[in-house]
């Protein structure tokens, strides 16, 4: 892989990493960029022996003004276009309280940027294309800043194995793209009509489930939903289920699978609309066997994404239309 | 205040507190029991400055399987009937790995308690009735575990104003089940016939929407709804917001107040559908002015069972009523 400009601002922030104590990293940002990082928080919940994690919307952190943010916290923001007020803000209220700041951001200049240490630029690409460079997409810089971070203070060997995979990861998509061309679009034709659509994952998932049912299908869709924890269904959502309220279930390789497999189950017996994406299913030859769970939940967002696009597309309700955001006060 | 069973069991695991080294709190539970410690966790982000606080549903704790759970960690626990199978395993799981094991429940002997360290017996009345003791039912248990881990641990004196604000909170339920009780009827038939109702709030409120969502509506009321955060509200699920678009909308008087005031405008502006339940509006006298944001969502909750009842009269849908909750395998 080519030396990219991402890779020297993470070598920046590896310098950075190792000149100070880190203790606890937040995860901060809104809505899909909050999303992208459940599944770093996962990583670093099941290998860290030291440091701990959290995710906080943004506005959340700054009011809610945790007394263990300190010089020993890193806070890792998200904004696409880096211009999201309450994530700058966040990353100002977070130096102030002299941790190191680090933003993830599709641009090169923004104000998310001047209130940040340091920041990595990530590549992107609209739904239903190809990833030109999916070492250094959003949830890649992330992996690479949360495994980095903990090869680095605990000496975990994960880094190597996700950069080693990472270069594998673009063959995958494209494999699994062929894979689910027809499917997306014929899911897209039975869903259709449906005026409320539930997405349920749990482990390194869930905020792939999270983000599908927010940013899709709420705020680009207009159809209800909500991501449901697959060990919490059995606890009170499942009994909604009949056999016309309709799943999306996300299948992941992580140690949690048991809880969808438990879910998947139930679904089958009392449901009988739903979308399985299964990552069992995937062809992911080229990525290393320890960093399987953590990579499959990358690989089952791009076929939520081509089934995103399939949708609108099915619905005649592009991605981009919008009756609020970015469009009236708030 | 008579000393209680209760008082003697919290006695017994505050000394076990001075007795060792606690740097992670974990709140593990299931659906009702899980949304019960949200404030508790807000509690301690907020104001502990070397213990950090994890929410986790319990099966999702037991295989995530947290890297930081060893014999520094306290695993508070929650099971209304100490049956719940998940939950009861999570205590067996983290007692293996050397932590500390509270469990709180209603009944006295159940499996929970035997693999348990601790256990403490709550008070519970069912909904629309008065709280007998407000100063043991489980969400003052649950403060009562978290500020007395911070008064024994850092000397925080909030734990004194807890205790006596909890002897004041009694009167505080009576006048707001007063002041609330032809409004929450009024509610009920204006909402009755709605397929989908969403809940909103931020900070220590949270838990509350997320229990009245998970618990009242899609379980014992069978009418689509999830939580949404108030602050991640504006980043993507407030495009499914129209005028017939129901909202719950919870108001309380912690630090992140101006979250659910900028949610209120907003719902003001664009629906035409909601139930505000503000804390500003309820006589608090009686609780200090320094434990009121952690206070006020149990006297949101207690407005929010009478509203449950007063839907299920007007949908004549027992609360009781399940099609699949202990009467199917699962």
């Amino acid at each position: 892989m080519p030396y990219t400009k991402a890779d020297s601002q993470l070598h920046q922030i590896f310098e950075a990493y190792k000149q100070r104590t880190i203790k606890r990293v937040f995860f901060v940002a809104c809505g899909g960029s909050s999303a992208l990082m459940y599944p770093s928080k996962y990583f670093l919940d099941c290998e860290s022996k030291h440091i701990t994690a959290e995710v906080f919307s943004s506005n959340e952190f700054i009011h809610r003004n945790p007394q263990s943010l300190n010089e020993h916290s890193l806070v890792i923001l998200c904004s696409h276009k880096g211009k999201t007020p309450e994530t700058t803000e966040a990353a100002k209220f977070a130096k102030s309280k002299g941790a190191l700041t680090v933003s993830l951001m599709y641009v090169e200049h923004a104000p998310l940027a001047d209130e940040s240490d340091f920041i990595v630029n990530y590549s992107w690409i609209s739904a239903g294309h190809m990833e030109p460079h999916p070492e250094i997409m959003n949830y890649a810089i992330l992996y690479k800043l949360s495994m980095g971070l903990l090869y680095i203070k605990e000496g975990n060997r994960k880094y190597e194995k996700l950069l080693s995979s990472l270069d594998n990861l673009g063959g995958v998509f494209e494999k699994v793209m062929k894979q689910h061309e027809e499917q997306v679009k014929a899911y897209a034709e039975q869903y259709k009509d449906e005026k409320i659509i539930y997405t349920m994952a749990s482990g390194a998932n869930y905020g792939m489930a999270y983000s599908f049912a927010i940013c899709i299908l709420m705020e680009m869709q207009w159809i209800h939903s909500h991501a449901i924890h697959a060990g919490e269904f059995f606890h009170g959502p499942f009994e909604i289920l009949d056999k016309d309220v309709p799943f999306i279930l996300l299948m992941g390789l992580d140690e949690t699978r048991p809880l969808e497999e438990r879910a998947l189950a139930f679904l089958e017996q009392y449901g009988e609309k739903r979308i399985v994406i299964d990552a069992k299913t995937f062809d992911l030859t080229g990525i290393d066997e320890e960093v399987k769970g953590y990579l499959a939940p990358l690989v089952i967002n791009f076929v939520l994404r081509m089934l995103a696009l399939a949708l609108s597309k099915a619905r005649n309700h592009p991605l981009e239309t919008r009756r609020y955001m970015f469009k009236v006060p708030y």
